[in-house]
């Protein structure tokens, strides 16, 4: 049963409990481009705690540098090492798990932050950004495209400017069984500006259904990015907990990966009425309305 | 087990059991704009013969309209009441089960032979075709997309210039649970210029994985689509045959309907191996290397 954190005593014994505290993004330190009230606070009394803090989103349309960017603006402190996007878990498993040869190439249905950590571990890609790409398909192209041998891999993404040219092509490239099928992540939508939209995951589905391949998936709740962040840093499990605001990947990526503790925080996705009295739900240890109640424990 | 044609005589006693023949057209009668060679021949033949010919198709990007001009430039005799495409029983559907009020419109996820259709039986729409539409998603626009309760139906068919936009205004409608959601098919892929690429299944699924919903689908091999076939004609099922390239609607509505035959032609999306030695397959009456063949039989 999910322990929810309601006041300042339980606030504080929750912080004594854990050295380390890895956090989602999207819906529990902002929404879109607002700051949800007193995170910062909060953030900053952990620091001042000495707790370690990393920040693991399943946005793939942000390179590290640019979370880095994001998260400093909004006046909280942080570092590269401390920053896990889905496109940085992709592209760490392309080049050292897939070790994709030189001779072949990425092709990227996504944003620029895939692009930016594919060049920073010095993975070839093609279609991403490309503007030539960014246009209604022609009957010429449906002539031309066809499966490509030096294409290595797809690797999807979030595409706000995703069109069925890519469509078309990405589906080509995975005819070939030789070609991986990647994705950041699965997640169905993502809140933003006070709502929701469909997300990485429902956008990869016409790929899914029309190739009938299952692809692999490199963000939470999956191993491969508790493998990229292994790969940065050392801490004991059992005194980590993750903070997020989806039980599927969020809190269901604390589990699979052994973590202390799971906190929910009620500013984004899921809500009480989804896992309570709920058979078969994921739930987490702990629940609170907002992360940035837990500032009021530095009154303690 | 399915019963190969494989010679004239055989082609011949095909052609005698039954009165009624209704085709699917993409892999079937044409590739794209290729003709298939001999189909034309086959259907004179037929016609020479005193069957009844209906076109039945997913494809839901023709009206009726542009399907009998398509058909009748490759020098095929037919006439409008001889034509179902999957955009025609939608909007069936929409005007005589679903009853739109008239103070509703129907977003359209789609292409312009959706909109013709609506247009024809007097449902109004927005979307579609809507040349403001056809553009990449802002900032702003995320802050103003939001359910809309004079909207009454998404209906989702294939659209080659879909993009992100109105991925998520149609999300936002269907957040409502009286917004009907609809698709014209669920076809994961379409044969044209000798390749395949996403269908219209395939480009609904983002809806469908990011709202949790379960759409009503208005093709083949659904009911819905002989209901609308059957508000025009009469014929005894069991002296008609469904002759298409694709087991899952095709061969699976002659079964539905409980035709007397289905004939599988493999000159589009599945194949012997498709169904040959398969557990669980679905497995057409008959099966040919093209439809051209039984032009044959004239020779009879």
């Amino acid at each position: 049963m999910a322990q929810h954190l309601s006041n300042v005593q339980e606030y504080k014994e929750f912080l004594d409990k854990f050295d380390v505290f890895l956090f989602d993004c999207d819906g529990v330190i902002w929404h879109g481009k607002n700051p949800i009230p007193q995170v910062k606070e909060t953030l900053d009394l952990m620091r001042s705690m000495g707790k370690r803090l990393f920040f693991v989103s399943n946005n793939s349309t942000k390179s590290r540098q640019t979370y880095l960017k994001k998260i400093t603006d909004l006046g909280i402190e942080a570092n590269l090492n401390e920053i896990y996007p889905s496109a940085y878990s992709s592209a760490v498993y392309i080049k050292k798990v897939l070790k994709l040869p030189s001779d072949k190439k990425v092709f990227v249905f996504g944003e620029k932050g895939i692009e930016e950590e594919l060049d920073e571990v010095g993975v070839a890609h093609i279609g991403g950004t490309d503007p030539s790409l960014n246009r209604n398909i022609t009957s010429a192209d449906m002539d031309t495209i066809r499966p490509d041998p030096s294409v290595g891999a797809v690797l999807c993404g979030m595409d706000t400017k995703l069109n069925y040219l890519k469509y078309c092509m990405a589906f080509q490239y995975i005819q070939d069984p030789n070609c991986a099928f990647l994705l950041t992540n699965q997640d169905s939508t993502f809140p933003t500006n006070g709502t929701f939209f469909p997300g990485s995951g429902a956008v990869s589905y016409p790929l899914i259904f029309s190739s009938g391949r299952t692809p692999k998936i490199l963000g939470k709740p999956y191993g491969e990015m508790m493998d990229a962040i292994e790969a940065g840093v050392n801490f004991d499990r059992k005194r980590a907990c993750f903070v997020g605001d989806r039980l599927n990947t969020d809190i269901q990526f604390a589990k699979n990966s052994g973590l202390g503790g799971s906190l929910l925080v009620l500013t984004g996705v899921n809500q009480l009425e989804h896992f309570q009295g709920k058979e078969d739900a994921i739930v987490p240890d702990y629940y609170i309305e907002s992360l940035g109640h837990l500032a009021q424990a530095a009154s303690l």
